[in-house]
């Protein structure tokens, strides 16, 4: 019996508020709108950004919502004038758009597609197809990939190749892509470079897999919790240091075992005072600094001397990776095995578990735990 | 009688501690040590900078100072060790050295020299060849342009064109250069492009004239003084805003001009509030923003989003320009008539007037004072 043309009725993890736990509901997810794209999520991992929306962020209009943003999926049906998906297809669901038109999808230089840029993803602006008990229930980032069905706009949605294993490939959806293009595209770091990533979780591990693949000579690893550094060394990182082994700022221990600061910096914790440690701990003249943790409560702050010095303090934000273009590329350059996914991958569970999922998360017990949603 | 190997008296500008008028006085300046250089001062511009240590800095140990860093001389007599250069040849002192040798005079990205760095052009850190009253007075980031003779490290001294009028390319010892070269060489304004600079000062106008050479399409001039904008309209400025005639702020009054925001902005004003406008001002994806303004007293900060969403947050010193070899390269611009010196200058007057020229830059009634010390 076809779901086509039917809303559908499905199985997903609810937040009805914030700082409490998910809730496995059964939800209803309508018919994909013109240009949609009503997939079955098949699997996706948990980021911290889901973490952060759920506990740290202040968006008091971000709930009841079903969050999720890092999964692949099986196109259910399409809405009308969407040819370019049909059923069956694989896909991952973006949460930045490539609309292809705008001005910004246009520009080599940025992946902020004005139709779904960082400024527009917040809960109220995007519309949902999502209903739970009678209430509206919003989707996170236009994607929300704790749901067995999802509905997508087609500019937010990557074909990606048919032999792809979903629940792997699921971690492009987001932090290996994040952490990644942050090295490769937007620090752009340089064949026989020295670089430090702060924070190793699936995005900074990520980065540290872009240095080494790009070619750096000396990769830092930082992190406070000395458990993830094991696993650094699986992407290439060189060096270890943790920042309470030590009584000086770490701007200042990294200083001294670089002669005077690195290359390139990567912050992947999502915190305004490790993002001033990253930048602080550059190289006077080159040093680039690129900001890919996540958060908006608080203002970053250095003093300007230290941008005169002739230090660059930049973001990135997926990497800087034109999605629907970018993303397949990466699912090929995964299957080609020039980039590792199952490396990432620590723990497996199903949808109900996502309140484990989380608490490993917050207690640094894992990289990445894979949902499975079937 | 030659002055040659001997202590010379002369005139030079004291300033004998912070926030008062400086004092002409009769100063000794010795013979130049090895791989020194004494050079007749023959003309100076006051730039925002010497007022910046007399008025705002929070050096205690900077005085006494002989201030004054745009400059232009002959050069008198060179110590041990110097074969570059000898007596009689045009020269501009330099605040920011090349030695041509460390990893940071090697590298085509920054003109940052170890040797005489940002971090080192502190009183403290520097010798000097002055004494005034039995006592020793500091020289001004390594140069001191107020005095009629001054000593300078040969690393930090350009051999300009014999036939260039000192009492006018003295500017391209500091303001020009560092204008100009922010927007070419840090910002790297490119054509057709549309950008901000705040602050019409000598190193603001410095910047639209950089703007416009490199081909930007638009450039917008801001300053809280109305009477800058008929001088930046010289340089190329093609819109004037005046942050006072607006209730919005600043950054959105742009963002609306410009349909999102321009694509450059250089900050020429020296201080952390106009530094955050300026970044906030830039488009999201690709916005560069280039601190030029000097102040270390406070931090600069922004939200970590304005970064994420793209934009670059950069700084420049001495517009980016390699001294010894670029600033020969820019009097010859000018020579070529590539670069506009002249419309810089409003006022001229000798060296005993210095506090008038100090009291017309504090009131906003000039651009560029010409101090002559012959
Ligand atoms: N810019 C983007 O597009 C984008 C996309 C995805 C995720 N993010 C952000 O990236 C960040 C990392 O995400 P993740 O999923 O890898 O998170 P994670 O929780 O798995 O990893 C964070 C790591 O940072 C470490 N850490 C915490 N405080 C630290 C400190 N002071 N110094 C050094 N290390 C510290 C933790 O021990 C942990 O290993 C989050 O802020 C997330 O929101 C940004
Ligand atoms: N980075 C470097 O290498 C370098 C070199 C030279 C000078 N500087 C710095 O550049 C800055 C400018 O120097 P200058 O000699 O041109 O100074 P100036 O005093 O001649 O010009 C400053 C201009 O800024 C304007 N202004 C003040 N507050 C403003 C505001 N809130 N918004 C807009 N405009 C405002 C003033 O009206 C004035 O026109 C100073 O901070 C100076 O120390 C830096
Ligand atoms: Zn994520
Ligand atoms: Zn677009
Ligand atoms: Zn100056
Ligand atoms: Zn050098």
């Amino acid at each position: 019996m076809t779901t086509v043309g039917k809303v559908i009725k499905c199985k997903a993890a609810v937040a009805w508020e914030a700082n409490k736990p998910l809730v496995i509901e059964e939800i209803e997810v309508d018919v994909p709108h013109a240009n949609e794209i009503r997939m079955k999520i098949i699997a996706t991992g948990l980021c911290h950004t889901d973490l952060y929306h759920l506990f740290e962020g202040k968006h008091k209009d971000g709930f009841p919502v079903v969050l999720g943003h890092e999964g692949a999926g099986i196109v259910e049906s399409v809405g009308p004038g969407v040819t370019e998906f049909q059923p069956g297809d694989k896909v991952i669901p973006l949460f930045v758009s490539q609309c292809g038109e705008c001005r910004f999808c246009q520009s080599p230089k940025t992946n902020q597609c004005l139709e779904g840029c960082i400024y527009k993803a917040t809960m109220s602006s995007l519309e949902t197809r999502f209903t739970c008990r009678g209430q509206k229930v919003l989707q996170f980032t236009g994607t929300s990939t704790f749901s067995q069905y999802t509905v997508v706009n087609q500019i937010a949605v990557a074909k990606i190749d048919p032999s792809a294993p979903l629940d792997t490939v699921c971690l492009l959806g987001c932090g290996v892509c994040t952490g990644f293009g942050a090295a490769v595209n937007t620090a752009k770091v340089e064949p026989g470079s020295t670089c430090a990533v702060f924070g190793l979780g699936a995005v900074g591990l990520a980065a540290v897999m872009g240095c080494h693949s790009a070619g750096a000579k000396r990769i830092i690893a930082v992190d406070l919790n000395p458990d993830k550094f094991e696993k650094a060394k699986v992407f290439g990182a060189t060096d270890f240091v943790n920042p309470n082994d030590h009584s000086e700022p770490i701007s200042q221990v990294l200083s001294k075992m670089t002669n005077g600061g690195v290359d390139f910096s990567l912050e992947c914790v999502g915190n305004v005072g490790v993002m001033r440690n990253a930048l602080e701990s550059c190289v006077q003249g080159w040093g680039v600094s690129v900001v890919v943790g996540w958060t908006d409560l608080h203002d970053v702050a250095t003093r300007p001397i230290q941008l005169i010095g002739g230090r660059t303090w930049k973001g990135s934000y997926f990497g800087g990776f034109k999605g629907k273009h970018d993303v397949p590329q990466m699912v090929k350059a995964y299957l080609d095995k020039k980039v590792k996914l199952d490396e990432f991958i620590t723990h497996r569970m199903p949808l109900e578990s996502v309140n484990d999922a989380i608490d490993l998360m917050k207690n640094g017990k894992c990289i990445r735990t894979i949902l499975s949603l079937e």
